[in-house]
């Protein structure tokens, strides 16, 4: 068995991720800015809440007025007045006392705590009964109890999820430094690729990777800038990588990473300017002849044409190097664990990726590996993730635990 | 303790799901495609591939010319020509005759697999070694393999991943029916709250339900339609209800759900055209004062005010019926499965659902409940996800396997 291409371990390429450098800032709506990386620290400049808010319906006491409540004898307070919602409350609560208060609601002066209005009867205007004792502190938030002014709130290189953005909100930060969205350029290659508008003739097929790598790209929080399909010829390659370079921080080539049509690739990248090869092959399966240079600053990757075998790649390769220059921290991914439902054989030396659904019974979820071949698309429609055989594996047994990536 | 309002429990309101009918649907281009909902089944007019291809670089063959090859002892063939890339071959292979193929190549007449250029030696221009015998079939994909013509190849009420983009391009199909994103209306009420852009006086805060809702509505795929906050008063929610009535498919008020000024919101709710109440309370916690009335076919949600609540509230009772009108078929949520790290006391009769952080620690996940009082905004800024504790439960045990609802 030849060798056709030194070929780098999963690790080692993964490795090279810290060569690049995050992409620049702008600065955006927070109406925008769900999925968005920070690119600054978010500090609130005041203490949040503003002042000691209920966080329940019901009285607001001081808590020692409630010692020794209890259904079977109940405690008498006195109504003291009523907190209206947005509003300072300008009376005082003395002991013995309670005012009426609203989740949200600001507590009075005198007060501590709050009980809930489950817990109490109200016996007239000027009197209600309560049936539990609280603590101090008791369904209140107190001022700065949730963040206090000058501490950092959110950190750099943190995806925004909702409750980001409405802690953004909370805080009045009404524009909000993040990392613009990295373009990545898409380019397939090949003679037998068609414009998806056309009908393919014998021997030709369309262009599939334009549209998955594409989404992939998107759903990684970038922007795809797709450049069609360039001919099987290393001018046009090199040009179309050239225009690339200006407009892109990150370019994909697909299709010209086989052998034969892959030297070329490798010329076109290796001629680019300030060019280096990082990678000639990954030991992974689908994946092997993928390729990575690096033109300046720029991440050039060749991934195989098959469309199966490049959007494994994208999963498990390209996208920490587009995350990377996102700006966004390394986030743990969560796989599901699962049991695998048969045997799988692999080779040793290399990665194997093996696409599987998820079937839950009885509340353990259990990995089903897709039948048939793996150049099969419709195995990457019926499959819910992959599965890793580690590369010192010589394969798995039915019922080991698996860990299942998600693929979307 | 006095029940203020007759509440259902969880099941009880998910099961009001089937009442409400998906949106309409739109012709898109598949550039727009990802993340949206399959309108209608997506069924080939032609087999994919449309011709058998090659699945590797290397040689195409007849199997049988092959049998009894191994590295010890190689079988000898000779090369009846080349296959080029998108070309139909013009010539035929005999048995004991091999043509070199790339990746994606047509397979030439008299062949049925493909020998892997790896276990291949070429002698000279006329003929090669090969160290290893195929099967047939082996490393082709068969015409029609991957799909066959008028096989529903991806079903209605399924929402695109990039796979499914990309097999919508190998079918040529370049626009596609998918139900339209549904319009959520966003309100939020209270008198104490103030627009972000504002400094909040005191008593007062921001509204940050229009941002938090605003967020977990486009995560779900569909578009906020944001109308501010209303003023507690009867007749400024009122009017607001009829407008977003007229715009909107769902809609969504928060902050008037508590008792008192929970009230108007059940008159409004009540008083909007061919209306009904269905649920007054759900018993989960965080969340059980939240509303669900309907007027014609529109949802109108009361959610609670309070910025926590209300996103747990949206989390696990709202999206499935945003789902359900956006056309999705109910697809399983996976949890990550996960060792408590201590005790959770839980009442009976109502579902808790408690924040958490996932740990990974010796490839087993541990789910770590966020500390802190439950209304704090900076729990669910610290929180991976959310676990329930059953309402027939009366707490979980440390060590006991849980299962993690990411929120995001």
């Amino acid at each position: 068995m030849k060798d056709f291409f030194k070929v780098s371990t999963l690790k080692e390429v993964l490795s090279l991720v810290d060569r690049f450098q995050p992409v620049g800032m702008e600065k955006i709506h927070i109406d925008r800015a769900l999925g968005r990386i920070t690119a600054e620290k978010i500090v609130p400049d005041s203490d949040l809440p503003a002042f000691s808010r209920s966080t329940m319906d019901g009285y607001a006491v001081k808590a020692s007025s409630t010692y020794g409540a209890s259904e079977s004898s109940p405690g008498f307070l006195t109504l003291a007045g009523m907190v209206f919602m947005g509003d300072v409350p300008e009376f005082k609560v003395g002991p013995g006392q309670a005012a009426a208060i609203s989740t949200g609601g600001m507590l009075p002066d005198g007060t501590d705590s709050v009980v809930m209005i489950e817990y109490t009867e109200k016996i007239d205007d000027s009197a209600i009964e309560i049936y539990k004792s609280v603590a101090p502190g008791e369904h209140v938030i107190e001022a700065g109890e949730d963040f206090r002014s000058g501490q950092v709130a959110i950190d750099m290189g943190v995806r925004l999820r909702p409750q980001e953005t409405g802690l953004l909100a909370a805080f009045g930060k009404t524009m909000v430094n993040v990392y613009r969205k990295p373009k990545i350029g898409v380019i397939s290659t090949g003679d037998e690729v068609v414009p998806i508008e056309e009908t393919p003739g014998p021997g030709k097929i369309r262009d599939i990777n334009t549209y998955t790598l594409g989404s992939f790209v998107r759903e990684t929080g970038a922007d795809p800038v797709c450049f069609g399909i360039a001919p099987d010829d290393r001018a046009s390659l090199s040009h179309i990588c050239g225009e690339a370079l200006e407009q892109c921080d990150m370019v994909l080539v697909s299709g010209g990473s086989s052998v034969g049509i892959r030297d070329y690739t490798v010329e076109v990248f290796s001629s680019l300017p300030d060019s280096q090869m990082l990678t000639q092959g990954v030991s992974i399966r689908p994946g092997k002849p993928t390729i990575l240079a690096v033109s300046g600053g720029t991440a050039f990757w060749g991934l195989p044409g098959h469309a199966v075998s490049a959007m494994i790649v994208f999963h498990t390769t390209v996208k920490p190097f587009i995350e990377r220059i996102s700006g966004l921290k390394p986030v743990p991914k969560y796989g599901i664990p699962a049991e695998l439902t048969r045997n799988l054989p692999s080779a040793q030396g290399r990665i194997d990726y093996v696409r599987v659904r998820i079937n839950r019974k009885d509340g353990r979820y259990f990995a089903e590996p897709v039948l048939g071949k793996s150049g099969l698309l419709n195995t990457m429609i019926l499959a819910d993730g992959l599965i890793e055989i580690d590369r010192n594996s010589e394969g798995l047994e039915k019922g080991a635990t698996v860990s299942v990536l998600l693929i979307r």
